[in-house]
């Protein structure tokens, strides 16, 4: 067997053995009777361990040191034996010990966490964060000296191929100084138009999981290779081959349910659009979480909440939710959607000040990372940033450095993926629409497939080819640029179609 | 380390890794979207074989002799290394390539069996279960001369520990020749009493739902472990630790949903009870699938067939079913549940019948494994069998050879447990009874607490240490005794309590 047949098999198997872990964590998210995560914990212990042995044994390095130096001759091959180095890069660079330590310290970190958050108790999380956050410094350590990155490129490496804190200090720095101005502006815009007119519910959950059934249908969720389920949580997990993703419902709120399916949903096709048959193999797999993210929001932000869909949306949830079409109207719908606000909780912020708990965290966990910042010192420092970023300081640290799990649970780097793909889902709308304009209209009638064929041939069949930049080049003629997002949204909410 | 402890981790692994792996069975079956199936046949493989390789090493012999030369002191301990030695014999016994060979083969025979059956095409089949049956004779052989075994005797023994043909053939010829007139009479009693009076539905899918999920609290099943849900053919799965039963519904027949979620509970409540110091271990699991069986069907046939459960039920059924308390009378419901034919489909036989479907199988499988029976043969040996021992030859193989999905899958011997089940649910009922005459009341009152208790008491607290004559002495003073379940029907059936 030639080494790079032998790699391949090696990728399947990790493949095999991860996607049983993702499928085991969906179950107990949204399955799972509560008694029962003692053997899950211990059952996705023992799959994630193998699924890392897999792809990290000691003659990996030969094994693709031998098939580099006779490359395959077909394109999508070569390029999935880079795919696999860089896999390999990421799971094999850690020693093993550092590996089992760090996840034995963000398990036990995250249930603390839990408890943290509900009794707003950083103090009791001190400790642990604290371990969490050495640990993590030194997988950073481990992967950057590999990778001649800085720690918090290596990390951050991770969830998006190719983020480095260089170019993403100038963005991230461009949008703290455009968009405070801009949100005001927003702001002062919304307290001329008046208070929007309530959406009174009760919606009932099951009219609402028929009316966001029936949403990801019109958006091409295939059903016989997924589901949509209930969690606390939602997400979209499982694996392209089978795509498990949930959603929550709030009997006094339909939209938040509603443009949560469309979300996972813009994840979900994602997933379903990769190249069948490299669903195993790196090269087959989304290459980072920003370019995931790009999607949801595409479909969540860019189309969604386009006045043409939210006519469509007004209509058809007048219709499922049984409710009259009056009370749905079209202006108090938009209002509700598109209202902007600056408040404590990153998950509930809108489009516009998105970014700005985004700047938040990649100062703070930069500063983390480096010691600037002494763990301790985080609850103060992150209501400052806060106060100075996104101009409200929370009352507590559950509305404040308590809020988020991806620190506790190891996650560092992982933050600037959310504005990465909103920025890349500005450009990639924009794009779309121009190369066809009959998306807005069908969008009007709730069909998605101009939208949704443009993104499979400019981003899904690609599978792990090509990185966010490359993606968004190909696509519109530019690398990430954050004057699409600048730019959508003083269109979106000022009305002010300048630039574009 | 000691060899014991080492043994152990290895056994821990299997465990998660076959829990693991049930699981993803059950989403499979309960879950799963049509479409992802190549992705789950592709991860249960994976997962399987991990587990087998877990307790299959080359060094696994050198170690229980090294742990059985210095046997732990504690009784659990010692008996955990009997049961590891009874595992492991019965993973290594068979070379590796056999085992994949087998799995490959029984995996695309149980698929082409799926197409078979439903087109009545046994023709199809013969190919691959021909395969399955000259590989599971191999496995048999293979496992016969470590254990020293005859090659029935070999396969039986995995899914009934100390299962004898020697044994076997007397309580079936026993069988054979007591039940026929037995059934006779049976027959002509029900017909001496006419036609029992229709329960007549549709009996929505949620009432029965919540009818189900009630009786399963009633008789201890516990949600906070486990769930209920709805799958093609009922079973219970998962783990001790995260039970997942199935039924599934017919909205003209509630009866079978109830009975089939009471069976279920009744293997539930067993998995549930095993002592949960020791759930990961070989001593903390069900020692073998006659006990298992004996345990739902004391719920199923033993207990909620008597005349007081089913007064309760009977209410019950009224109450949740929403229908009028007339229409399901005592006497109406009594005749339903107990209602006694020659019929050709096995699952759906009735406890008096059901003996004598297994004694066909019991024959014929013997008959395939030693090559008296050509596998070519097996349809016309399938009719004339059902003829002579049930009473009824089927017109076609779906209704006969066709019906079960064991042969295909290679689970050859399996057959005898669920007789060895029934025989020993009569046993111990009848010794529950005797213990504790205040059960019969409790359950007309839809009350499980004596009956629960005494099963876990004298079966499900032991575990795995004992094999199923050994827990029969130990409760009854007897060993497997045919004459239990003759006299059981013999007085359900017919009043006559001659010898009871």
């Amino acid at each position: 067997m030639t080494a790079y047949r032998e790699l391949r098999q090696r990728f399947d198997r990790h493949y095999l053995l991860r996607s049983s872990a993702d499928q085991l964590d969906w179950d107990a998210q949204a399955m799972m009777p509560e008694g029962s995560g003692d053997l899950r914990g211990a059952q996705l212990g023992t799959l994630r361990v193998l699924a890392h042995e897999a792809i990290a044994g000691e003659d990996m390095e030969e094994l693709l040191a031998s098939a580099e130096a006779s490359p395959p001759s077909d394109e999508w091959e070569r390029d999935n034996l880079v795919a696999m180095r860089r896999s390999w890069v990421h799971a094999a660079a850690v020693p093993a010990d550092l590996v089992e330590a760090r996840s034995r310290a963000t398990s036990s970190c995250e249930l603390a966490w839990r408890t943290a958050r509900k009794n707003d108790d950083f103090a009791s999380l001190l400790p642990k964060l604290t371990e969490v956050v050495n640990l993590t410094r030194q997988v950073g350590q481990a992967k950057g000296s590999r990778m001649k990155l800085s720690v918090y490129d290596a990390l951050a490496d991770e969830y998006e191929p190719g983020a480095r804190e260089a170019s993403l200090q100038p963005l991230f720095a461009r949008l703290e100084r455009e968009l405070p101005p801009l949100v005001d502006a927003i702001l002062a815009a919304q307290a001329r138009a008046g208070e929007a007119p309530e959406l009174v519910g009760p919606f009932k959950v099951e009219r609402q999981a028929a009316l966001g059934r029936h949403l990801a249908e019109r958006m091409g969720f295939d059903f016989t290779r997924g589901r949509l389920d209930v969690s606390v949580h939602p997400f979209c997990g499982g694996a392209a081959e089978d795509v498990r993703m949930t959603t929550r419902y709030d009997e006094a709120d339909f939209l938040s349910s509603v443009l949560g399916v469309i979300h996972e949903s813009g994840h979900a096709l994602y997933e379903m659009g990769l190249p069948r048959a490299w669903t195993r193999q790196p090269v087959g797999a989304v290459p980072g979480m920003g370019l995931h993210e790009s999607q949801s929001l595409l479909m969540e932000m860019q189309a969604s909440r386009t006045p043409e869909f939210l006519g469509y949306l007004a209509g058809a949830a007048a219709q499922y939710l049984d409710v009259s079409p009056s009370m749905l109207h079209l202006d108090a719908l938009s209002r509700h959607a598109l209202r902007v606000e600056r408040s404590f909780i990153r998950v509930e912020a809108d489009e516009a000040t998105y970014p700005l708990h985004i700047i938040v965290r990649f100062n703070i966990e930069r500063a983390l990372l480096s010691g600037d910042l002494a763990v301790k010192d985080l609850p103060s420092a992150f209501r400052d940033a806060m106060e100075r970023i996104v101009g409200v300081r929370p009352e507590t640290d559950r509305d404040g450095c308590l809020q988020d799990v991806h620190w506790p649970t190891g996650a560092f780097g992982y933050f600037p993926s959310y504005t990465i793909g909103a920025i890349a889902a500005s450009q990639l709308f924009a794009a779309a629409v121009a190369a066809r304009p009959s998306i807005l209209s069908e969008l009007s009638r709730g069909d998605f497939t101009g939208l949704r064929t443009y993104a499979h041939d400019n981003v899904h069949q690609h599978g792990g080819r090509f990185d966010t930049n490359t993606i968004l080049e190909r696509a519109t003629g530019r690398g990430l640029d954050p004057d699409a997002l600048l730019r959508h949204l003083r269109r979106r909410y000022l009305n002010d179609t300048a630039g574009s």
